[in-house]
């Protein structure tokens, strides 16, 4: 398995036109300059075809957006897992609000991550979710209420007791899962309130991928984690 | 638009381990070296994190195997038309047996592609579902019944009312689409069977895709298109 | 098949409470009424648990909202179009833009409708897709612009162009398809401009299905069609 | 919640031909008789158009096969719980293999099922979706390994380790949702190692659903349950 050092700030890309291409580069290289100079765990996770050239220009962990369950054959059109190790992927991204996914299909990914070594974050839209996704053993469960995404709104200080519950509730069934918090998250305060919490970390999307400058919102987003 | 000159021979890679990563871009050199060495029209269609890595690789037009409709922004582990432009893409299938769309997002996607001067090869299942489709102006329709994909058994020799069928109902519809034959293609004559039939191209995947010799293949199949 | 008379006005209850279980049979009696009052031809779509209830206690034709394709076996949770015919149906919606089909999907429960004799309604989002809709030969085509679904505003009055070009297309490939105008339809003077631009009849649901007096508003929707 | 008796032999009817409209609520009374004359507790799930007429013949427990999350009003061809309960049911099957959900629906479904006092059970594949399922608080989990549906191989004689390992892994995380096993169950000796595995019931269909003699099976099946 791919160690992701924690606590860490993993910047979704999204679709944003931003972060496409050869932006997606530069916001990757963004984010790796910053991890690099304030020695801070930094993942990002382009759109998969920007994977490849992305994971080629930076040395921080490249995440996929999805990977879908299954072995290579007879699909068309699908993501699996050994195209994200040949792309150098680190990890992936599952069951994302804007890309939800069946039960079965959540366990079978992250079962197939774990055999190729990468690193699964499985998103989730409430506390009792979060407990079911932990009990399945992935890397990590990001915390995300939907009617925040993109809001501006941060889960951690609107809502924190979705965070701590979360965190509460796991750790009973999951002592290893780390525990990330989406939603909202865009300052340094966010990510303070959510680390104070209880979770190892935040996920985030527009707030960087669609700063003018990424770097000024990055330095302000690692303030609580500067070693 | 991309003008994709026919006839065409599409190769699709599915998510075979024979066509994945660096031996995506193995088998898409082979396709290139024969279709410059006789003059023929291949397109190749790796998976979405091959496609970067294969277009800079190849000048023959490169393909992914799915498109999802939409505008960039808040999608989350969807291939939309703009990263497969940014990624060097030059057209899509859509609707692939293995990766079914609704009806209203195959038009929205087709409309998507012919903004971003994308070629798109529409996959169906009989000749009823192609005349569908080709109503709605795809650049190609592909036939591929269902029942005879992966087989070895050709559609254009075992069922050769279905292509020739499907193509006098498309002309009477749209004089413009390209119709291309897909569904247990794996040789020359196949390929032959298929033009004679009507059609412009045929699609297949198996008899390249995970060919010793990809180019014996091909050599065999391009044989009734030489000029 | 089932024969309809047209023009028809289709009442589609979808889930809402006023006209979930008991409340759909007096619905549906209230449509009943006024058809033989007026004779008037009036169609009932209420949820898949009501079809029988309904079925038994009005004379008016009951389709349902929506048909899987498939034959009876191993489905689990699915609504065949055999398990209509036993509950008493005549017909059913397809595809509506709250349950969208794929492009095959559609076909193959048209082409099993067909076979019990089950009348089809698929709905469409613009003319485009309603024309390649038209080409599978449904029994009727219902075009609903989904941005003014549930909005008040008639498509027959504020975008009359896609009903006169959805028509025009229409009839180009296709003589027999019944057309009928969908969203935002509330008053008779939107029955009157949809029938005016060459459809057969109307797809509505919350000004009937939600109404304080739903023969009130029935009296005024028929009035263009009173005989 | 309704309360069910444990051990319980739940039918479902899936959507066959010998279990549709009038014969599903033969098959019903069959199950009601025998759960009558021997006092044991069987529980039905017809198809969604025949709740209505199966639950207002029998008086044993009718589920549907599916219930969709969300609230009435803007769906069209969902069956939502407030219909359920309009029909006359008890409870639902929720996530079977042929109709598998997304976590978050599955979950978002138990909760409104809990507010309507419906009965959940949830099927699931192994022990660790199990696990995750039951850690949701559906009322009870059914554990079908999907390669032994419709086998006649049961599961609790084939893979009896899926039961007990699933057994001792829920109750670890949850004390009172009972545990069926499903797949492949057929006779009193199949039902007889189930609950020795420590399961509190079986889900099966074609054992019951497909039988000339619904009454001899369910004879046989209940013979190691009989009070």
């Amino acid at each position: 398995m791919v160690d992701i050092d924690l606590p860490v700030i993993a910047i979704n890309f999204k679709t944003y036109p931003q972060a496409t291409g050869e932006k997606a580069v530069l916001i990757a290289q963004s984010c790796e300059r910053i991890a690099k100079e304030f020695d801070v765990s930094i993942v990002v996770a382009p759109q998969a075809p920007d994977l490849y050239r992305v994971s080629r220009a930076v040395d921080i962990p490249v995440f996929a957006q999805h990977m879908a369950p299954g072995d290579p054959g007879r699909f068309t059109g699908h993501v699996l897992g050994e195209a994200l190790v040949e792309s150098g992927c680190s990890g992936t991204l599952l069951n994302h609000s804007e890309n939800r996914m069946q039960l079965a299909d959540i366990e079978a990914s992250i079962r197939k991550a774990e055999e190729l070594h990468l690193y699964t974050i499985v998103c989730t839209n409430n506390p009792v979710v979060s407990v079911a996704a932990a009990t399945m053993n992935p890397s990590a469960v990001a915390v995300e209420p939907p009617e925040l995404i993109g809001t501006g709104i941060s889960v951690s200080q609107a809502q924190p007791e979705i965070i701590s519950g979360t965190v509460e509730q796991i750790r009973k069934v999951n002592e290893k899962t780390a525990i990330l918090c989406g939603a909202g998250i865009g300052s340094g305060d966010d990510v303070e309130s959510a680390l104070k919490l209880g979770s190892q970390g935040v996920l985030l999307a527009s707030a960087v991928a669609k700063a003018d400058s990424p770097e000024e919102v990055l330095k302000d987003l690692i303030r609580p984690i500067l070693k």
